[in-house]
């Protein structure tokens, strides 16, 4: 110890870490520490760690992640009609993949003769998505700021009504990943088919709960999680190219079908199989066939909740686009649905639309390339999902209905704890759905349609309420598709209630419940954190020192030393069981602390904790308002199984009085060097 | 808070729990505590816990292993010859209800008329005890206060050689556990095959890793772990029973054995399988019998451990009691290797000593008794393990070759750790073994042998060096001694080595550096306790305070008020995200607490643990002989799901400043009431 380091802290004072006064030492922490007007300013080298140990950890995370943004780096980007038709459309155009595959797949027990009926589906779902566009595009007027069904169902039907379409919409981003991750997978899967891959066999030499198709999910996830743990922010740029080269091609794909079929010269390029009629066409089935293929109608919210970030007029941009996407999709949907339907194609190990681009392109480069941009635009659609997820997490949590951790932006200045969330949430789902897009779906439809309902009726009353120009066409066309989107909401429900949308349906009542739980959490503790009148404030607290000491050595001298300093009334307690020690003891701390209070006290059953709770406990109870410090020596070992060979006072005592309002126990720690 | 709870500490002063004064305030607590001269005395009701919690959990142990007793109640016993006999002597006579089918196992290759060897075996076995017994005799008289391996090796050859005896004596205490106990399990399913009970099928309804034999040895096994940490004792009167019901019915059944062997009517129950000869009867065969009869000679230890409890003339008594026990074993075996020869008997379902029985006996309550009595003697014999082991356990745990831990004295004043320790590894031992006896044996003997050796071996290096009367003659028998068991031990460890020997003999040299590891431990932390010259003992600390706050609130201004009680220099560390935020805890500093000193830092990557930690960290460089103590208010929540919707700084910081020596980090509890 130098003679330096010896002198009181009060004299010396903290100088070179307090901007108030600067000091010549201090200069060499300026690389830690900058100074500015009253205050300081943590360098990137400060937040790199105090430690070789923590900064060679984020120097590993910034590996994978990218080094940390400053708060003032973030982009405000604004994004054309172009961009944001990428951004914000990838979701609903690439329901098109797997709409017609999931309405043919319930169709399928009917056998070949009812597949057609999948392209009634697909019409009645064009006509539906017009008229929900129609009437979003009343929310984007109304909602410059964003519109989306949580904003507008909260403000306009209240706090349960805000909460139970939250709750729809966290639910259905994460089946967006899962669906949308499946089948980009099954886009893969079908293109390595046709390629002449046997998948079945990959699957065989997997563990039972791993298929190829989950690997490649998980694969996915994993780096669409990273990728927005990066901080990938909504810049169109990167999505706008597997955007428009899905929608050339899948035009392209639909155009020249149709020729073909004018020239007679589509044929599947595998005879579809024959189908086993298991039971009749019934309006239950056809019910089913409708609800599996109103997943498509995923992803039109995505427009309303982003309003903000379209250049200027926004909403007359926003409602553009969202007339584009929607007709888009009716589009394609439509005529992919015809496609098939036309050369009566059954689901299989290829997916429909990938049957659908090998008849149509046949097997060359062109199909290749339309089924690795199926799969980007799949992937891009999930990532709608991993922006909007923790943008609404945030939002929750910024009004106390989430945990406040998923309003805290990362190093990326991504809302880092909702992407992982999801990544983690949605990947589980995959494997416990083995991957399968069929399974998957089932259980998606329900929070879209909920969202929809909600929204609606929370624009029937908005304009009710504010009663502008034009308000009874508004509330006509809200209201029209408020009672449209129930009763599809009703249908969904009941039709894919038995094959796993219960799930969604049980999960809703008990999310929200949990969302005002932490609501009541956090009221309840600003309620108890709220300053007193200053007469009511502990200005000072009685506090007494309580050593438990099992031998008076360095160790626990040193801790003595510590306890002088921080109170004059200590109490150096020895919990005697061999009375020859008990003596020494005595004699020792005569020697050495003479001006400490010592008591003896005698344990005849060999017990040493409970004694000493049980005087703690006497101690407090007959102070009650006072603050009981207990000061322990703590050996701190130099290996870890050194530890086995001590009690571990300190760790038990520390347990024993953490729930206990006045009690503090410090550790004095005593590194043992070798 | 009433105001008498009001007033500090320095004026009232811990009266009622100090003993120099009185005050009728704490006469309450007098059922906690008793005062007697000088010092505190913990009552039962102090030892049983201070809250109902505790003392719930005391009283359900209670129930199992009795209420605690006082340390002044430990019984010192003297046991006369007879008790002697029933309490060391179990161990040893016990074998010979396992011993002659451990050496005819072996035989059993070379086809029935190899069998007869065994008796040969017992013969040598015989002839191999006098000798011990003769040459233990000496170690008894030059040992009267307790002449184990441990103790005769450590003091004539050094710390090495008593840690391998030490080592060896323990792996044997487990051996002789789960031999004795799989062996007297044994003695109960050969009673029920007799009685026609299908094992086999029971056996076969059990988990793979499970059997008959194995569940009940597992109960017996827990049954004596409990009885054990109860503390029955050497009492030598419950032990008695069981012994000489064993030794008269053993001798009895040798007797009439005998008797039916001269009228020619000793025939067996069921004549004996007609075994395969798949090998010739070779030296290597007739070793590895031997040597697996050698298990018999397995303690013949603990009579020289135990000389103290003897009555006087101690080493008189308990060199009578050795040759006593040391014929009786001689005789059973031979006797009933006899009997099993002249049958020839063949090992099977049955033990072999239960063969012999239903033969001399006949199939009636004399059979069933003689198998209760084999039973419970080699359970007395396991019982005798579970004595031994905590005592040599506690032995070295004083001598700080072990956990300190196994030299505390339970609620019964038993070495619980040792007695639980033992349970475990015997248990774990019989379920890898499936609870087969001629497993098991493979590993026996080796520590048996070693012991015998080092023991002898250090008996002669004390005559050498003490040269009392007629130490040459002793020198010569020990000797002598030393040389057999020598060459016992290198036969035994050659024939059995790949059957499973090989175990003790890796474990040995591995458990002898964690001794010595464990001791250099203990040593090292002794030398770095040691109190320095007065001049050198930090008598007064230089003591700072660090608050690091997230908001001026009820619970942080409670925590300051804290801080104010244990240190004058006290900076108050804000690290911002937001400016807006940052200016207001400003302006409330200035409103509730202007004594402080604040340092807002701001922090542009929105971390927080790292640049406090750095911050820290540079506050240490800088006065590296300083006590810091970082005082951070800590909310308790009321649910346990509730921690998860706070930032868990104080836990954060409490790890990452544990095992730094000049640093205390005081978590001051708010406890959130709802």
């Amino acid at each position: 110890m130098t003679d330096d380091s010896n002198h009181g802290f009060a004299e010396q004072d903290l100088q070179p870490v307090t901007p108030e006064e600067t000091d010549e030492d201090g200069e060499q922490y300026h690389h830690f520490f900058q100074k500015t007007e009253g205050h300081l300013v943590a360098t990137p080298e400060a937040s790199a760690g105090a430690n070789g140990v923590q900064r060679g950890l984020m120097r590993l995370k910034a590996a994978f992640i990218g080094t940390p943004l400053f708060s003032k780096d973030e982009i405000h980007e604004r994004l054309t009609k172009v961009k944001a038709l990428a951004v914000f459309g990838s979701d609903a155009i690439s329901s098109c993949a797997y709409a017609t595959e999931a309405s043919l797949v319930v169709l399928m027990v009917a056998g070949n003769g009812a597949l057609h009926i999948s392209l009634f589906t697909a019409l009645a779902v064009a006509v539906l998505m017009s008229m929900v566009a129609f009437s979003y595009r009343q929310t984007v007027y109304a909602y410059p700021h964003g519109g989306g069904s949580y904003n507008v169902s909260r403000q306009n039907l209240g706090q349960m009504a805000g909460l139970v379409a939250a709750a729809a919409l966290l639910l259905d981003y994460v089946m967006t990943v899962a669906v949308s991750i499946a089948a980009g997978s099954f886009a893969v899967t079908s293109a390595l088919n046709a390629a002449g891959v046997n998948i079945t066999a990959i699957t065989a030499s997997l563990p039972p709960f791993l298929n190829f198709n989950v690997i490649l999910s998980l694969i996915f996830i994993g780096l669409i999680t990273l990728g927005n743990l990066r901080g990938i922010r909504e810049s169109g740029s990167i999505f706008a190219i597997p955007t428009y080269v899905f929608i050339f091609s899948f035009a392209a794909m639909i155009i020249v079908g149709m020729i073909k079929v004018f020239t007679h010269s589509l044929v599947p390029a595998t005879p579809p199989p024959i189908l086993q009629m298991a039971q009749p066409v019934t309006l239950w089935l056809v019910l089913r066939s409708f609800s599996a293929g109103a997943v498509a109608m995923s992803g039109t919210e995505a427009i309303s909740n982003g309003v903000p970030v379209f250049k200027p007029n926004e909403s007359k941009n926003a409602a553009a686009t969202l007339t584009v996407m929607a007709s888009l999709l009716a589009i394609f949907f439509v005529g992919v649905s015809f496609l098939s339907n036309h050369m009566g194609l059954v689901p299989g190990d290829q997916s429909i639309v990938s049957q659908v681009a090998l008849a149509v392109f046949g097997q060359n480069a062109i199909y290749y390339i339309f089924q690795i941009a199926t799969m980007a635009i799949l992937v891009v659609a999930a990532n709608t999902a991993f922006a909007d997820f923790p943008r609404l997490s945030s939002i929750l949590a910024r009004d106390n209905y989430m945990p406040h951790v998923f309003g805290n932006r990362g190093d990326r200045l991504a809302f880092s704890s909702g992407i992982l969330f999801l990544g983690a949430v949605s990947g589980l789902l995959l494997i416990a759905f083995r991957g399968n897009v069929d399974s998957l779906i089932h259980l998606y439809a329900v929070g879209v349609f909920l969202a929809f309902s909600m929204s609606d009726t929370g624009m029937v009353v908005h304009w009710w309420k504010t009663r502008g120009k034009g308000w009874k066409t508004s509330i006509l066309i809200n209201g029209a598709d408020a009672i449209l989107t129930t009763s599809i909401l009703i249908i969904v429900v009941i039709t894919k209630f038995a094959f796993g949308a219960w799930i969604i349906v049980v999960l809703i009542p008990m999310i929200v419940p949990v969302f005002l739980a932490i609501n009541r959490h956090y009221a309840r503790v600003a309620e108890q954190l709220r300053i007193m009148p200053l007469q009511m404030m502990p200005q000072k607290i009685e506090h007494f020192v309580l050593m438990p000491i099992d031998d008076v050595n360095y160790a626990s001298l040193r801790a003595m030393s510590f306890a002088r300093t921080i109170c004059k009334d200590i109490t150096v307690l020895h919990i005697a069981t061999d009375p020859v020690r008990a003596e020494k003891i005595k004699q020792k701390m005569q020697t050495y602390a003479p001006d400490m209070k010592l008591v003896i006290m005698e344990s005849p059953l060999r017990a040493f904790m409970r004694p000493l709770l049980t005087y703690v406990e006497v101690l407090h109870e007959q102070h009650p308002g006072g603050f009981l410090t207990i000061v322990v020596p703590e050996f701190i070992t130099a290996h870890w199984w050194e530890r086995f060979l001590h009690n571990r006072t300190a760790e038990h005592l520390t347990q024993a009085f953490k729930r206990h309002p006045n009690i503090a126990v410090v550790n004095v720690p005593y590194l043992l060097k070798r």
